[in-house]
């Protein structure tokens, strides 16, 4: 299990907004079985296997192509590890932990 | 105001926790006038002004150094706009409102 | 055709190196048809079909893991534009024509 | 010494290109005491003193904005040790030692 943030950015529309693009890569994830995410203020951030999540990044990428982008720039940063089970909730929990149960 | 991604990663530590590492940078944070800041499965938010942003990621950045890494990553996303106010919840909302009220 | 960086990084190794992974990576990619890369001094670029890269994306991100890494961190940016060919040399010349030439 | 990998992206102006604004980008960098810089096909890496640099990226972020963009999205990647110097040539010489001097 892999936790990923992704964040897809459409150039050249002409439009300062993304939040459209963004609401149509979360219907792409409600959809997608076995991923689970979360939008945060600068990326949305996918837990499950990653292949299942890489196919979804494929296809949360070809958005803005679909809505008329001529260029998309997509960022993906996987957090990957092996000796402890790896989830959103659980690396949230770790940091809170360390400072006494306090943290935003 | 800007907002910006920050995530800081020590390298060559021998252990694969970096809790203890975020936990610390968010202190720094708690002690950051004029920043707000929000914690998320794979980085730390932070919205205010750029230049104070930087200062804080700077210091965010040697955190590790001063508890024994060697080698540190920091990557650093920054969104700023002119044309309309720009924060953590404002960004939130936006795709949610295109969401019709719903989203994670 | 896209063209994306891709950066893996081993945490918790013991080691501050990350030259043995990063060229074990470029092995993959010496092997892996349709793909043109390039090493920089920050990540290893990528030119070919997106979902042939993601594939190669897939297999460098375990090069750690079969090392004996437990965690790995991957980041991959992708730039991809439908209204004209994007490679890697294109965007290199488009910068240097407006420096009128010169340009590192 | 620091090694330093940006990218700033000019976000709804209309215009899928972005080779001006990485132009001046270097322009700047050209004009900056103690930095060395590379232009890639997918950012600019800097290599010298943190501070410098991030003030440096300061400066690049703004570009855009002289120039009419209204929001821009800007990603640093930081890359510091201390048990060794840093340099750009020195993190590709090492893993090109390591591919029996090939590589690309």
């Amino acid at each position: 299990m892999a936790v990923c943030s992704v964040s897809v950015v459409p150039v050249g529309t002409g439009s300062t907004s993304m939040s459209s693009s963004v609401a149509k890569c979360q219907e792409i994830l409600e959809h997608t079985e076995g991923v689970k995410f979360q939008l945060t203020p600068m990326a949305t951030i996918l837990e499950g296997d990653l292949t299942v999540i890489l196919e979804a990044v494929r296809r949360m990428h070809h958005v803005p192509f679909e809505h008329g982008a001529k260029r998309v720039l997509t960022t993906v940063i996987v957090d990957d590890r092996l000796d402890a089970p790896l989830t959103m909730q659980g690396k949230i929990e770790s940091v809170r932990r360390k400072l006494g149960g306090r943290g935003r």
